[in-house]
């Protein structure tokens, strides 16, 4: 690192969320010697690469930088001799998110694009698909730093540690940040004063609050969240957690807690608003139609404050954020995807899990947390349990592997209902899993 | 041990499967050199504690023996330099059982008395009582050992273990016995040539079979059992588990697991039989209103046929076993709940876990098994947790510590259902929960 | 933390470290609100405690500050309330340490008096006496953070830890900073550009070397030491350790592991002085008489030059830095002595290790290391365990486990010697061991 | 297993232990359906071979019996599908031992075949010749079992099942029986009432020892063995060890305690034998001459007297009887090398420990014995990475890695000595060091 000039390559560069990371670069003109920026997207996504490549040229060409931008489905080419690599790509599009939500909520179970059915389904799809693109990096820029923000995080992350043996890479989820600006607003301190210790997984993380007289301010948060709660009329979006159970917990949940604490009710409004009017993968649809609409203007020269709406917020400032950090050995603590390595003392030393890190040069650090209360222990087990299964059976294509992981998973009813959910949800994806080609095929003559 | 006279007490001594364990002792009398067997009971038990007393008296006398057998109510009196107790007590009685099942169902949840809603309310009446018996041991028989086969048997050991600080105690369940002696039958073995290693948690354990040439035949033992369920038209009680999924598994599940693997079939199953006769605990009662029936009978002399409907095989047997390989020094192998020490990597060091153990004079030495692969970590990490929260829970009382066991119970429903059910469930068995009822009575008064 | 007053209290303020010390405060004048500093000693070291104190005294002044600096013999006062307390003691002052190294030595054994059987008695008089200050902590300044530099630095915090069961305690010792120093100049690089990954304990640790491109250096760090020490004519002092060893640990060793690994050089190099001359307690107590000398000259305003001849460079500085980066949550990396919690796995968990860790406002936090190789596993193992024999002893007086202490400990002989040593060591010392009393009566006894 | 006819192959046939071996099966004749034995050798050992396999057929033949005993130099021959291969073999003879133990005398360091600097060494010689020998068991027999009792019997065992990754292996190890049979004489017990928990490495084990009504004995043997070493004038061959110290442990040590706990009078022991006669290994040699003029008289058809004084009592029972054991699935309790598994949590789960293990047709199980405390702890932790670092050089031939191993050894003085030890030793057997041929050659040139 520390090269004069940083090549960086963006792996579904046709992405929405493309412009606010072209944003983060610029906000960080002076620290990061950016030379080249490579936004590099598949056929089916070459208008969308189009559209947005043209307002990121646009963009660093207003900011009056000499970056140059290229645009590209050679994704070999774009590769070669890159420092940084971020992956924020989607196989299967939005259509295949809609499928993964509607499947499992046609059946009474959460979809859930990253920690139910629809999940494990992302992950089948898009892991291989990583791990592809990790071996290509292997040969063609194997000292660059992969910052991968594809979702599921945590399992392509574990993916790429545990199969492609790579380690230079970091998951970066924009969850915590948002605890973090949320949480400092609402007990009236700035971030910068407090310190949160994040442990957890993916989307499934628990933390503490410290503030810098060193006292654990973790339950006055948990007060005036549910002060804040009782005050104003929450949007179903937000069903409150149950007090008790939290205050048992000892640290704060994260917001994807209400699908395993709350399951019951989480369902049941998904399911309503699916009757009503659509999931949230159409939500986001309808906004990402509008948001290429406003990009093909020329005259847009900067990320519009639409892109908000589309969810992600301070998604691009982690990531540019990450590769600042690594670039200038900045030592910055953030909440990474990483190797456990003994930090969580009651996961698979092996694992990739979601902590408070120290970021340098060499990657992050975790910082040690230590043992789990039995609160937290159980749950964090039988996810990672989930992951693991669920990675394996994305790299084998093993159907008994598949179906363990759905019976594992505490969003899934266990039973028959298991097994057919995951039939159909196998035949409906079926053109992105090549793995699972002659099981799909078996099972469709058996139809 | 090893004394010529061997004191026995046996705390809830008026059970129905008292005579089957007066016969193992007779069966056993050239290895045990008893000199008095006392069984206790308490004040609401007194009747039976007669009618069953007055058998085994009669099953003593006609066996040709000197034993004295003591009839009594004044435990203290009974634990008094004790060699071996016995627990085998139902605080509350059937009545509290059928609560334990009839209330979860009616919220269309599963009761289970040892698993679900219902066991963690066995644990809650049940441990308290225990542990004051524990405290009784240590004053009047400190070197006595405690054989405790009353249910949830892997919750109430741990308890003993990690509250009571108590290590003279062994938990026994008659589910393996039964997995040993069904499986051997259905690959035409006989159980003394095969090796079978059990882990995992009471009514949660896994196993493998290895026979005595040192092959593994579990998946001899997957193969005959999915043939035999092809076979016959089995009753609804066993469901057929997925056979992909078991496979998968890579070690036989035990009978409880389908209640996690198929917790959808088991709770339709349970309200269908819920609505159109009566519950597990409702046929329990009426052949034990049967036996007693019978017990009364001066010319009754041995254990009645009957009572083996009431379920139970081989209980007696493994208790009286047990007590043998003790005071015999005997190196037997049997499946018991002791502390973990290291034998199962994946729990903590200190949990209270079921397991092939070697029984010497010194109390059982868990036999290593090592790691646990994936598909079976997560659920017996997840359920290890939860039966720490339920110990916890009800060594203390606090509701928070209750409702985070209930939600962390993958057999009960997040959500404020399980705050509903867990209230219900307090205020309904309110008499045997002394440690909660500050937290009742305020619950009662905002009802 | 973050009180706009802060009180500073140092126990052994009378050592000739102090001046140091205050200077490292005035130094950090504007990020330290300092209100008061008590300079707390001992009856036997009163006239120290005014020499040094009114040295401390003038330099604040000079320093235009209005810093109140208190001189008392009454600890109880001086820890009223406070907000930082600093031990810095010497039972038995340095007489004491010529006897931990001279009696070693007579008998052809390393003294040493960190490590060696010297260490051991440093900790037998020291940590009960630490261990009755923490004490008068948790009555009187129960929130003061304890900001140790007492060697053994690294027993006393386990002791700390684990005995007393107090949390708020940073142990710290100057051998990190040093080798950051050193090894940068080798490299031509600023410390700030690199990282530096310590691990292991108080004078046993040994590191990894990255720079700001994320590249380890660890390797060009080696190079340049078997280089220089090629190069240069060493002092016997500076023994250059084996080549192809070093190479094959794959980490920086620390100073003090010549003593493990070059034990026979280093017991021949430590006679030939020891009969030469005198032993290094012996030049500290000249250079200490000089020094204090110089500290009575009341023109004198500032820190001698002479102190740096004391040895114990950057010592104050670390100190000073950790109370800052604590009292203003800086999250600066620091290698301190602190609970392990799963940093390094192959330690136990409660240990207190030397770690490279992020210092906040709620104390440090170790920065996750992972499992050690074969090649420095052991030795840190062995160690850690002659650490906890020591502390146990040292706590409890007793004579088996003081003995197990000296055998286990690699730089003592096995046998007889050991068991003569420790005997001659407890006799000559018991003035400063009131928990080893009747032992050691009973063996003057049987003289 | 459970096979009709059994075929045996002892490679190392040619050794004077193969007489007892011969009785051994001859004594299990019942429970062993022998129908070969095969007695392989090499060149070099083929006269000895002629002389001990002739007595060998003509005991069989004595004993009535049909077994069929081959001699032979093929190895290859011998292993096609034999059921049992145990390995007795010393590369370079007694004639290496004798440099084992010779040379680090001559520098006042201990040799001692197994866990000292001779030790390393035969590990060096033997472990690539037995890994070779597995690999011909992967081919020819891979469902045999491999006993080994080839010393270093632990790290052979580790090399095979971390190198090999062949699971079929039994290190055995004389040893701890000899414990057993001294200790149960020394209490007046039979040792058939007691349960004794080995736990450690090869040659450096700890046990307790229970009675059979549970007491445990440990403190009652350590009675008896100081009262004993008080009353009997021992030899210097039975240096008693310091009574504080062992009963400081907790645990009885073994015999081999005695080169960690009194090294200095070890070593001076040795070094006086050194110069007035000669090592262990000549004497070794000289018994060993005499006991082949006996086995070549055609007369004698069973062990002769004289093989006694050979050492090594109980050696052959243990081999046969582990034999019996896997070979009937006896579930006997017998001590054994076998992989860790969580056993000892202390120690890695992979190493090779030898423990207490309950022996089965699929191979020995541990008996779980937990954490360790920390007098034994260090010691066993700091020679198992002495015995990676040497399974290690042995396998790869680095030199760095041997003298990291020499260095780790506590046995071994640490410095210059060690390098020059090593490197003595390295010329000395080169002949049987092929991996570390260029590393030898090139130190022969700068000589």
């Amino acid at each position: 690192m520390r090269r004069d000039k940083i090549k960086i390559v963006t792996i579904g560069g046709g992405s929405s969320y493309t412009p606010e990371l072209i944003e983060g670069f610029i906000k960080r003109k002076d620290e990061l010697p950016i030379s080249e920026i490579w936004l590099v997207d598949i056929e089916e996504g070459k208008e969308k690469l189009e559209i947005v490549g043209n307002l990121a040229k646009r963009m660093v060409e207003d900011a009056g930088l000499d970056w140059k931008v290229y645009l590209t489905l050679d994704r070999r080419e774009a590769l070669k001799d890159a420092d940084f690599v971020s992956t924020q790509l989607r196989v299967g599009l939005l259509a295949a998110r809609i499928k993964d939500e509607r499947i499992p909520l046609s059946h009474g179970v959460l979809g859930q694009e990253t920690n139910g059915a629809g999940g494990i389904f992302k992950a089948f799809r898009t892991i291989p698909v990583i791990l592809d693109i990790v071996e290509d990096m292997k040969e063609l820029c194997p000292n660059a730093w992969l910052i991968n923000f594809t979702n599921p995080a945590g399992m392509v992350t574990e993916a790429i540690l545990n199969y492609s043996k790579f380690e230079k890479v970091v998951g970066v989820c924009n969850g915590p940040i948002g605890h973090i600006m949320e949480e400092s607003k609402l007990i009236n301190k700035n971030p910068d004063e407090l310190f949160f210790h994040f442990i957890g997984l993916n989307h499934l993380h628990w933390h503490k609050v410290y503030d810098n007289e060193g006292n654990d301010l973790t339950t006055n948060v948990m007060d005036a969240i549910f002060e804040d709660s009782k005050k104003e009329k929450r949007s179903l979006n937000e069903l409150p957690f149950m007090e008790e159970q939290i205050r048992n917990l000892g640290m704060l949940p994260c917001g994807y807690h209400r699908y395993y604490y709350l399951t019951d009710e989480m369902v049941k409004k998904e399911i309503k608003e699916f009757n009503a009017t659509s999931t949230r993968a159409e939500v986001v649809k309808r906004v990402e139609d509008e948001l290429f609409e406003l990009y093909k203007d020329v005259n847009l020269k900067e990320k519009p404050e639409q892109l908000s709406r589309r969810g992600g917020a301070y998604y691009s400032d982690i990531a540019c954020e990450i590769i600042s950090s690594i670039h200038n050995n900045k030592g910055k603590v953030m909440v990474v995807n990483t190797r456990n390595k003994g930090a969580l003392t009651d996961l698979p030393y092996d694992a990739s899990i979601e902590i408070t890190s120290h970021i340098t040069a060499s990657g992050p650090k975790p910082i040690t947390y230590g043992k789990l209360n039995s609160a937290i222990r159980g749950l964090v087990q039988v996810m990672k349990s989930m992951e693991e299964l669920t990675v394996e059976a994305a790299v084998t294509g093993d159907y008994g592997t598949a179906l363990q992981a759905f019976i594992m998973n505490p969003l899934i009813p266990s039973g028959n209902i298991a097994k057919q959910l995951l039939d159909e949800m196998l035949i409906a994806h079926k053109d992105y899993l090549p793995l699972f080609k002659v099981v799909i095929q078996e099972m469709e003559k058996s139809l």
